[in-house]
C-alpha cells in the first residue's frame, strides 16, 4: 500500500455555513426573517435569527492549528480556516489530504435541524421554507459546486413524519441520498424510535434507498456524569454514547418494519462494535422469553450487521477485530474541520491504522463501502 | 486444557440475605428496629423495615431456572433456589460449578449500602449499628462458615466518608480488603468523585490494600433511552454504562492522590475496554491542552491498566483482546445466581472461551488474578 495510492472518503466531516447561505432562496418575509449573519463589536460572527443570537459555528472549528491552541470558545470566520465555509478552500484541503469524497453536516441549525423544529413552534412555514432553502443551498451550492466531490446530506424537518417524508423524497429527487435524525428524539422533546411514530419517514428512506445518519450530540444532551467531571470525561465519552443509540435502534420496531433501511452511527467509532454484537446476542439468548422479544429468523448481531452502518476517524482497536463485524458496513471518516480530525494527515494515518489489510478491504473501508451504501457517486 | 481442571474465582457473585441475618449480633431497641423478614398473604417475602416493604431478592435471583422461566418478579425464599441464600447450598452450588472462591454482593441494603444510608438521614446510629452487623454477618457467617472459598466484601456508610474510612479500617483487620462504592455517588445525592469528598476513603482503601467495587447499577440509576424502550435496551446497556465510572476514575483527582488504589468495574465486562484505551490515550493528546489536564508521568491507558480492575462472564472479544489491555487486571465472575450467571456450566462455558491461551494466563484470569489483587485466601 503506498499512502498516496489511498483513496478516502469520508462520511463524517461539518461545514461552517458561510453567509450568503439563504441568499436568492427566500421569498418575501421569509427572506427578511431568514438568519442574518452578524459581527459583533467583539469581533465575533452570529447568526441573528428570530430576536436571537447564535454562534456562527460548531464546535471546535479548529483545522489547521495544532492542540495546544484547541479552545471551546465561538470565533469569528477570520479566525478560521477558509475551508470550513468556502467550498473552494474545502476541496483543496480535501486534495491536499488526500480526501475524495465527503459528507458534510450541518454546524449553525444542528445537526437534526433542531434550529427549524424549534423555528417551527412559532411558524411552521417560515421553518419549512429555511429548511428547505437551507437543503436546496447544501446540495446545489455545496455540493452541487464540485460534482463527484460531496455526498449531499439533508436535514429533516422533525416537527412532521409526513413532512419529513416528503422532503426525503423532495431531495432524492436531487440526488440526495441521506438525511440526518437524531441518536435520541426523546431527549428533544419527540416521540422515541419505538414509538411508530416515525414510520413514514423511515418507510420513505427504505423505499429510496436514503441513510438515516444519526451524529453523536445529535439528542442535544451530552454526557454529564458530574458537574463538576472534567472536560476530559465528556469528550471520552460523547462518541461511544452512540451505542444507546444502536441499542434502540436494534432492539427497535424499525428494523423489524423497514428491514432495507440503513441506520448510520457518525462519529461512533467502530472499536466497541464486536463487544457490543456479543452482547445483544447474549441477552438475546437469556432474556428474550420474558422480555418478549422476537425477532424473527434474524439474530440481534444479524440485524446490526445488515442495517446499522459504522465509522471511525483513528481506530486501531476496530480495524483489527473487523471480522468480529460486518466489514462492508465499515466507512473512515475525516471530520474537519474538529478537534477529533485526522486532517491534514489523513492518509498517512489511514495507511498505518489500515497496514497489513488486504487490499480489497481497505478499498471497502477507505471508500468503497460508503460509495454503495449511500450510493454515491449517483448514477 | 481439561475442562474439570479448570480454576475458578469469581469476583461478582450475589447473596440473597437470609432471615436470621440480624440476629444475635444487635442489642437494644436497634434489635427491635431491625429490618425483618414477612411472608405476605400473596406468599411473597419481604423485608419489613421503618414502615416500609422491601423486597428480599436481588432481581433475577434465577439460578437453575430455565430463561424461558426468567421474570423481574419479586419472589419468595421457597421459589428459589437455596443456594441463593443458604450458605452449605451456596457451596454445593459452587462445587458443582468448579468455583473455588467468590465475592458476594449484597441484595436488599443495594449495592453500596443504600438502604442503610437512606436510614441515615433519619437515625444515624441505627444505619451504622445495621451496616457493621450487616458486614460482621458477612465476614463471619456467610464467608467464615467456609474458610477459604469467599472473598469478603463489606459495605460502605455512604452519609460520612470518615466513617467509610473507619469501616474499611476495621474490617480490615477481619480480613477484608474489598468494599463496594457507587459507580456515580452524584446519582445518590453525594458528591462526584471529582469533588475530594471521599479522599478519606480512598486513603484507608490505598493504605489497607482495599479494593474499591463499582458494581453495574450500584448509582440506582438506570439506562433509560425512552419511556417506551424494551426492556432489552436496557439490558444491553446496563454492563456497558460501567465506562462512565471508567472514564469518571481515570480523568478524575483520584488516581493521582491514590496511585497504588485499586478500583474494579463489577459486571462490566472487558470487550469495550481496548476501545476505551484508544480513546483516553486519543482524548489526551489532542485535547489535554485546553481541557488542563495533566496526568504526570503517566498516560490515561497507563492509569486504567494499573488501577482498574475489569471482569467478565462471558467475553470472547474481550478475551481475544487480551493483550490490548493488562491482562494481569482482568478477573472473572459468575454472577450467581442472576439471569446473565452461566452457572452450572461455568467451566465449560469458561473453558470455550479461554481456549488456545497459554496456561499461564488461564490460570491468571481464572482465579490467579482474582487472589492477587483481592489479598485472597488471606495470608
Amino acid at each position: 500500500m503506498r499512502v498516496e495510492d489511498l483513496v478516502l472518503v469520508s462520511v463524517d466531516d461539518h461545514v461552517v455555513e458561510p453567509p450568503d447561505l439563504f441568499e436568492g432562496r427566500l421569498a418575501g418575509t421569509h427572506a427578511e426573517q431568514a438568519p442574518k449573519l452578524v459581527r459583533k463589536d467583539s469581533g465575533i460572527d452570529v447568526w441573528s435569527f428570530m430576536g436571537q443570537e447564535l454562534p456562527n459555528i460548531g464546535l471546535n472549528a479548529v483545522a489547521g492549528r495544532p492542540p495546544e491552541e484547541y479552545a471551546m470558545d465561538p470565533t469569528s470566520f477570520d479566525d478560521m480556516r477558509s475551508g470550513c465555509y468556502d467550498i473552494h478552500d474545502r476541496v483543496k484541503d480535501m486534495d491536499a489530504n488526500g480526501v475524495l469524497g465527503s459528507m458534510c453536516f450541518p454546524s449553525f441549525p444542528q445537526f437534526c435541524g433542531q434550529l427549524f423544529a424549534r423555528t417551527a413552534q412559532q411558524d411552521a412555514d417560515l421553518a419549512l421554507a429555511l429548511l428547505r432553502a437551507y437543503n436546496d443551498w447544501h446540495i446545489e451550492a455545496w455540493c452541487g459546486a464540485y460534482p463527484g466531490r460531496f455526498i449531499p446530506l439533508s436535514l429533516p424537518p422533525m416537527w412532521d413524519p409526513q413532512l419529513m417524508a416528503e422532503e426525503v423524497r423532495r431531495v432524492a429527487e436531487k440526488g440526495c441520498h441521506a438525511v440526518t435524525f437524531s441518536e435520541n428524539p426523546v431527549h428533544l422533546g419527540y416521540e422515541s424510535i419505538h414509538s411508530g411514530h416515525w414510520d413514514p419517514f423511515f418507510a420513505a428512506c427504505e423505499e429510496l434507498g436514503t441513510v438515516v445518519c444519526v451524529h453523536i450530540g445529535s439528542s442535544s444532551k451530552m454526557v454529564i456524569t458530574a458537574p463538576d467531571a472534567p472536560m476530559d470525561v465528556l469528550i471520552t465519552l460523547t462518541p461511544i454514547n452512540i451505542v444507546q443509540a444502536a441499542a434502540d435502534f436494534v432492539w427497535s420496531a424499525v428494523p423489524k418494519k423497514f428491514p432495507n433501511l440503513k441506520y448510520a452511527l457518525s462519529e461512533g467509532g467502530i472499536g466497541w462494535v464486536p463487544y457490543f454484537r456479543e452482547r445483544i446476542d447474549y441477552t438475546y439468548e437469556r432474556h428474550r422469553f420474558w422480555t418478549g422479544q422476537d425477532m424473527g429468523a434474524r439474530r440481534p448481531s444479524q440485524v446490526l450487521d445488515e442495517q446499522v452502518i459504522v465509522c471511525f476517524i483513528d481506530d486501531p482497536v476496530g480495524v483489527e477485530m473487523r471480522h468480529k463485524m460486518n466489514v462492508d458496513m465499515i466507512t473512515w471518516e475525516c471530520d474537519y474541520p474538529h478537534s477529533d480530525s485526522s486532517w491534514p494527515h489523513s492518509q498517512k494515518r489511514a495507511a498505518e491504522v489500515l497496514d497489513g489489510l488486504p487490499a480489497d478491504e481497505i478499498a471497502a473501508i477507505t471508500h468503497g463501502n460508503a460509495e454503495q451504501l449511500f450510493r454515491w457517486p449517483s448514477a
